[in-house]
């Protein structure tokens, strides 16, 4: 039996490919689809079936793009959602691929949706089970997406699936989830991506509860939820076997600069934090390439025309996450980089960026400096808050700038620096230009046995 | 300035890329275009320009699908064909790209519609010339296109072309044509793929005619055409951007059986003349894959679903070609080789397969022997002509059977044992079955001094 | 923590890559190690340490190569071998790398040195366990290398590795043994390539045993070694980091053909069955590029130099192969296949393919006809024993051919059609001529209802 | 007949390929020889010849590594040199591969060694010609490596090899020299790859001399040498077949601080010049990777070990570079970039970078602020001369520090900013601290006017 893990850096998204004989199955496939029917080829298999866990919410799936190259039949739970493409799951059916059979089991809790596919080995005994985001390596699915009022009952049927369904399977099976560590879906997973449903029963924190009420209290709880999950609701009942990744091309200075200064765009800066502090083109938002799958969905506006400004020869793996997170709006990048901007007579804006020590001995003069501390709420109980410091969390820095004072220099941290940077880059678009990016974040802070609150 | 040179094997076909700053220009693109748009993402380019040099009729050209992905502008003569696309080159008219420019220049004789394209550098002086089909290395553009009737005058024309305006440009000028060797677009191409005007001048036998009335008689003769290019004629006027090459499925001996009993199937077998030589699926038709571009636009029928038997893992390269030439109508390839249809209890046929003294030792055998030479006039000029043998050049084979005797044993030779094999699975569909192919063929036969007629 | 299995096609070996942070770990790792380098590279990481489960007998390990290039510490078991390189693992010492650690078990019992590594994750709890030939997915390790005599106390002590040390960890963990269905080390081992020890518990047969003696009693059992395995116990010992796998140079045929008919020299064709059929050079060895790895070791001589036909333009898998399994001269490869051969007026032989209807017909001419089946016992016992033929297993063929008449047709099958071809190879070498292989072997010979014996 | 022309960025070098039939020809190869290999390997020849123009000083050739792992044979022009391997050109000798030739005609002037190698064609008339370093596009060799005291014999004899046996080959002639824009060997080399020997009489303007006199005195001109020319001429004359490009180990940032503290290391940071600006570790010696071959010979001490700071996951093109210019001595790289380095607590430096205004604003401010221009006498010349600014050519800046203030701001400035930043770095390394860096350089002070002297 061919069986691959297809992992999406960025996105921490799994999908899975299977297949015996000529015959495979593709489960929660990307959006960006040659890497399974590359894998078709290379292994002379027809793509049977396209099986999806659950209408995702973080990213488009690729099922309908499949179907139109192949002719897989594409298979969902659509009870009371009106998709437009693909056939009903059913509740203990069999998919049959070669000399092997997956079974659907329905497991709701994350989505009401929600299912879980179990391979069966020759010998009919459980091998493997693909849980979408229903049971993660260290974490369960969040259950918060109906809202407030129905977050108790989620939770409870995703105890009933789990306890009920997944675990019973035995400890000996292998559970492949549809997300890793990093995922928008899953805070607490863990970094074990080869797992099974034993390794779980003794690893897992949220599995310590045997009693149904203590786990509906651990884990119903309502978390961030970036602008686009709405999008991606809407999209993921659709056909979208039509576009491909867009083409995108070079512009000069004087190109970029004027489309840029176009009411419907947005700079989009991609380099690392620290060419961006050195020099960057005003009004630009800067999220590093590597954490674009990360932040795009919270910072980055659906209907604006995006530019680029990339380290990237070609942005190509810039390009490759924002379509598979449903931006398709692109406008071009910037070719040269900065040092083209400069050489054709260009300004460009700055962050300053400083050491500890230089950080550190500003504390006291609170009448000319401001700290601002980027990190979320459980970061500060881990990793400590500094003395004097306001949190704004990120996520809820562009809706939330009223108190920053405007004529004092602000110093920005986090823990490492690049969420800082962001928040430069968001504050600047907002007015802000005493900006200070800490280096190094809290972590260099310790290390330097600089004050923290007690 | 950036330049390259894109070869597509089989066809022989050479389409050209050229950049300066963000702005490219490509010229003759073949149809799977996405080796422009990579060269574009690598060195940072738009494709500005696409320019045809004139209508071509042996491949499927790519410049709708380049402009359906970019912002490029088609040019093409247009004259009195009835383009669905792009606009019409202008006699003289410059497209400039960064710091360079092209002038375009008619030069009929090929069709009525050839344009050449010439590189200036910064100096403003001849730097490249890009002829298409009128000029190769070692050839000149067939002048047969229009029939009999114009022959002379098309002979003329392009005289006028390439003596009255691109010789002139400087001995020091590189040429670029369309082709190479090996070409269905210029049978006395030469092995030269770097050549300038002063080369050509000196090397190429067809530009030996100072007068024009010389030339006309040397190069006014009618060709062999291939069923095909009728098709191509009429699809390169249209919008081809819709299709990408196919993904096909594999499918089990059974499954291929199946679909192979279906009136409206063809099986093409691309393996090697040995392979099939041991043992072929009955009533496939035999084109080595390297032979492909060659010879598929004779012998494979545009109206029939394409089965592949390939010796590849997955038959993208037998795909390519049969999509650059427009046979868009496949249906799937048999996994596993002849290997899983004998596996499965399928039988097989085979072409028996002769050294030449086996061969030598039947040839008075007339009465039970029949020796056909599948080689063209030409060859058999240059290589010597077998005693006692029959000539039909393969691409007249198939409505030229009637004398072919069925109750002898056939012996097919050609020049190497390649087209012998294509001719046994012609004649072998047309219902012959004692089928020979001489190994080697006539360079064979010379080695081992078996009689050639005098 | 990044882990991945790397698998080498044809030896069915799998070597295991395990880093954090900036360390790695190789276990067991291949003759040619760029890929381990690769990603080390790719993924940051130094080679801390090399692994050796045990003393390798069926390729060539790579551990001194990656020691010679790196700063890694090999680690192997000694106790008597007179090994030249590396350190002496312990039972029960811890290999730490980034923030987790591997444990060596000492698990003899297939041979007297052979170690077990478990993977502990952060927690402390037992992830992953790396068990060599000692136990694999459907079959445990052979007990055979110390000679009948040793057998049984072998057998025994491979009984208290594994149900002693190894099923202990738990039904969880997951288990990634050295080879995979296809090997050489393990008749039986099932196509599960990934698997857990509760999987192993339930559906590994080897693993039925409850009693000691009654698991000796199954697994107590001689079995083939081909001859390398000899070289190869020697060659384990050393350091073998000098020699890359060699580039080799094309012939021509007159080239090739002086230098085959030297003494030294064996011409190993590597094509497919059909291909070899229907013409190769006179006294060459067949071995199909697939089944290189598998029965080079029998056939291929280590003391000649090798010379290739192969239907790949550079013969770079079959490079890799033998330069894997330690067989380093290499003289030269055939520039375009038989085709050049012929064309230039040389010889070629050809095996004759047959289909079964022609087959059974010929069963009751024993006079004229010999029936050869050169498959395994086990597999007659299973496949069915065709009347009236004579089995002489293929890794047995080169010994026995006392029995074989010279003067009939000889009838050659297996169970498709490969081995077959081998055997008439090896025939042809002795100097049989009249040699008919069987298509589809036993499989096609079944479904055409030609009689069994009961 | 397969031709190739291998570049290698950064030296803008040229090699080149040629193959007939299963033999070719190497022209100048670079260290890492794989390429060369790949293409043998691919279009199936031997190499039966590497043939030298003459004994490189700016990169190390690889003629001895591929005849370490081939049949080649090499030649050069030995003279009076000490070659410790190959054989010795002679002058019209004749180098066959298939059915072409390439003659060697000696051509000195650049060195007194100088071979340039005529290709005929089958017809026997010169096709292409291999210059070396005798005649580029758009310039001349270089004659000043014997020192003033020959280079008026150098330039007489270089008019000689031109005039005399170059140009005279015809101007249909193709001309492949070694080296292209960019290079150390070739000040006015021009943007013209493809190129011809008419062309070049038309466009080079250094062939504008018809006497031989003013030809001389137009190219007899020393220039700048690098350090590391001197130990290429050396490493050239012998056997450099034995290493390979090395494989580097990823250092956390604790391991990095305790190597580089050690005295016989330098800090390699090949980031952009913005990353560089914004943090690097103290000390640092900035090239970036682009400019790295151009810059590494002046700059790079070649006694001391390497650590590398890169924007690249792995340095792989930094090391690719360093071997081909003969720096075998790498200790490893920083895992993690600035962004490691800065979260372990670790202390960076800044260099500030400033617009063209606010530069402008402190021209008159001279005794807090010093402007240096780094860039060439000529580019002065041709791109004005900022008003108070001193001169000092990048290339001199170490060994002419003496006058630069060290309590004043020092605003450094060339054409872009890149050499700046270099500059800087050395500045740095001295014990200047207040540097600023002007974005744009040059042309960025044009265009916002600021005043130029007259």
């Amino acid at each position: 039996m061919f069986f691959k893990r297809i992992e999406t850096k960025g996105l921490a998204h799994y999908s899975y490919v299977l297949a015996d004989g000529n015959q495979g199955i593709v489960i929660d496939p990307r959006r960006d689809v040659d890497v399974y029917l590359d894998l078709a080829k290379e292994n002379s298999f027809q793509i049977k079936y396209v099986l999806e866990t659950h209408r995702n919410e973080d990213y488009v799936v690729g099922s309908t793009k499949i179907a139109s190259l192949t002719s897989a039949e594409i298979y969902h739970a659509d009870r009371e959602l009106d998709y437009k493409y693909g056939n009903e799951l059913k509740e203990g059916k069999r998919y049959k691929f070669g000399g092997y059979e997956i079974k659907a089991i329905n497991t709701p809790g994350h989505t009401p949706d929600s299912f879980s596919f179990v391979l069966y080995n020759k010998e009919d005994e459980p091998w493997m089970v693909f849980t979408g985001d229903v049971l993660f390596a260290g974490d369960v699915g969040r259950v918060d997406f109906l809202g407030e009022d129905m977050i108790e009952e989620m939770a409870g049927r995703l105890y009933d699936s789990i306890y009920g369904k997944i675990l019973p399977l035995g400890d000996e099976v292998l559970l492949w989830p549809a997300h890793g560590t990093g995922s928008a879906c899953g805070s607490k997973i863990a970094d074990r991506k080869w797992t099974t449903i034993g390794l779980e029963k003794k690893l897992n924190h949220q599995l310590n509860y045997e009693r149904r009420d203590s786990f509906i209290k651990e884990v119903a709880e309502m978390r961030d939820k970036p602008n686009y999950f709405k999008k991606m609701e809407k999209i993921n009942l659709e056909d979208n076997s039509q576009k491909d990744i867009p083409f995108i091309e070079p512009l000069t200075p004087p190109e970029f600069e004027e489309i840029s200064q176009k009411d419907d765009t947005v700079i989009l800066d991609t380099r690392k934090e620290t060419a961006f502090a050195a020099a960057h083109i005003g009004d630009s938002l800067f999220i590093w390439e590597d954490r674009l799958a990360k932040f795009a969905g919270w910072f980055l506006p659906l209907d604006k025309k995006i530019l680029l400004v990339s380290d990237n020869n070609y942005p190509q793996s810039e390009l490759e996450t924002l379509y598979r997170m449903g931006f398709d709006n692109l406008g071009g990048y910037l070719k040269g980089d900065l040092l083209s901007w400069h050489m054709t007579g260009r300004k460009s804006e700055a962050v300053n960026m400083v050491n500890v020590t230089t950080a550190c001995s500003i504390i006291d003069k609170r009448d000319v400096a401001y700290l601002l501390d980027v990190r979320k709420e459980k970061e500060l109980e881990k990793g400590g808050k500094i003395l004097g410091a306001d949190n704004i969390p990120l996520q809820q820095l562009p809706d939330n700038t009223v108190d920053i004072p405007e004529d004092k220099e602000i110093y920005i941290f986090c823990s490492s620096g690049v969420r800082s940077m962001i928040a430069a880059s968001l504050l600047r678009k907002k007015g802000y230009h005493k900006l200070n990016v800490i280096l190094g974040g809290i972590q260099n802070w310790n290390s330097k046995s600089c004050p923290l609150e007690k």
